[in-house]
């Protein structure tokens, strides 16, 4: 799947293009994957543009890069034999020849091994560091997420339930607010779509917000910034209000005085930032996985060439759990 | 000096009242103090208005409150006698009758004692605090202050140099942006009013900026964050262009999404919350402040009456250094 045009706004599937090439063959130290599972996220859509963002821009005509699970083809490196299970960033394509030192490889008891693109994988680790690491919660904080339903949101609250806080996701639609609740364990949920965010904040934080792990920034951001307590921290882990506006977005009223006000820190982070303490990390995903304290829900969408449209639904709320493309069955 | 009516956007001279009424006698434990030079300050605007800000509102007919530097008339606590200078909240009023324990002493050897006022008082210590524990600088970072000729800025700029930064001075006019350079040391200043900050910035902080003290926030805020280095730590001391708009100020493009580009830490604080360590960083400042290290620049005002004039010329960037309303000369 190649990037043909850039998006204005919303991405358009005429953005896109599946051509077909030839499978190329490994070179020492390099080994051909198949890809089985590909991950759909929001952060893909800072690379079709030409601005300055934190991911590098991608030229018209290449390949969309993708982080995906897949299946070792032939191997030209010692560490890899044909049918291992891999991570890497092989792309929106079929197969990769690819640096067999990129390659992370996919324990064998991780099941499913598509856990490997979530809940132990990168939005999992997003969730954790983006948590632990930049809000710094405390037991009896009042934690306040957005796009809480997202693959993303979905483990901060758990994460911080298991820390002791009291937390409170915002989604949009009733479905995706019910499942916070039943399925995701926020302690309070709120329908952006149906109801005004600031007063159900009111009401479900009535001490005021003493973390906020924004995914959304926009007129959801702005509610959230007048309900915070004295001493918040705000991680700024994404903006997908933002990324697809033509038109600037809304203005913060008063500035940034709402920071002073609360005496508030607000920080942006990458989780690639934290590739040195990822061992840190996955083995304790993968053990709350695997004891239930972490639920988790895959959206997957069958075959390539529906890539394009499953990732236009992601930027418009649309995928109910980790969105993934499935690409080909396991050998 | 009372609040009559609140201002809508810039305030005008009509919202102040001085009002004639009788001396108060101090009782027990209270001292009656005739103040010396009252402060000006930014942060008065914020209690003008019912809006919910870090400082509580007053109602119309208080007295503005106001830091002063007196002299004790007359003192119904052992702590104080007559003659004692001492550094409180007066309000904008020749006499107060006010708690001893919560007057400072000024110390006899601080010449001017209206330094306690600024650059060894609260202007002083804003600086300090906010450079040192909110941005927390490094030798060789770039540190951008906005509002760098004021009161605060005017510090901010020489402690960064004290810490081996870089400093780069944003102020309006040639005036103001020369003594950036020759009087507050400023390696680098900016005219916002001439120039665009933008392009300055690209010139003046080429490997961009590690440290933002912003004053202002605005369209200042918005150049500055395109410009900001991985790592980039921002104090937000104030926003002073937005605390008189009627209308929405400008919107930031992308939201907060310069935080996740440049892994940025964005931070409000009060200097008040600092109050423990006052005594840590006052002796600090008075040596600096005495050895040269930190130059200072009072704007002196003659007379309550002309103090509602001088604080809305405080709110355009009229003054020139730290604004002061002289009261009345030490007996």
């Amino acid at each position: 799947m190649t990037l043909v045009a850039r998006p204005q706004g919303m991405p358009r599937e005429s953005d896109f293009a599946l051509e077909e090439g030839p499978v190329g063959e490994p070179g020492p130290g390099e080994v051909l994957v198949r890809s089985l599972w590909v991950s759909l996220d929001p952060y893909q859509r800072g690379r079709m543009s030409e601005a300055r963002s934190y991911a590098a821009s991608l030229q018209l005509g290449d390949t969309i890069t993708s982080q995906a699970v897949g299946e070792v083809v032939e191997s030209g490196d010692r560490r890899f034999e044909p049918g291992d299970l891999v991570l890497g960033q092989l792309g929106l394509q079929e197969h990769a020849v690819i640096r067999a030192g990129s390659l992370r490889p996919v324990p064998g008891w991780l099941d499913p091994p598509s856990l490997a693109l979530h809940a132990v994988g990168m939005t999992g680790l997003t969730a954790y560091f983006g948590l632990f690491d930049v809000c710094r919660p405390l037991p009896g904080d009042t934690v306040v997420v957005s796009a809480a339903h997202g693959a993303v949101g979905q483990v901060v609250g758990q994460l911080a339930k298991l820390a002791g806080c009291r937390t409170v996701g915002i989604a949009g639609g009733p479905e995706k607010v019910r499942e916070l609740k039943e399925l995701y364990r926020y302690d309070e949920a709120i329908d952006y779509k149906s109801e005004n965010v600031g007063a159900a904040l009111k009401e479900a934080a009535p001490g005021g917000v003493d973390v906020y792990f924004d995914n959304v920034g926009g007129e959801i951001t702005i509610a959230v910034a007048r309900r915070l307590a004295v001493g918040a921290r705000i991680a700024v882990c994404g903006q997908i209000s933002q990324y697809n506006l033509e038109r600037e977005g809304p203005a913060m009223p008063g500035g940034y005085t709402f920071l002073i006000v609360a005496r508030a820190r607000m920080q942006g982070f990458l989780v690639t930032d934290y590739a040195h303490r990822y061992d840190e990390a996955l083995p304790r995903l993968a053990g709350w996985v695997a004891d239930g304290s972490i639920r988790w829900r895959e959206d997957v969408v069958d075959g390539l060439e529906n890539a394009p449209r499953a990732f236009i639904g992601l930027m418009k709320g649309e995928n109910r759990g980790k969105l993934l493309v499935k690409v080909a069955d396991r050998s």
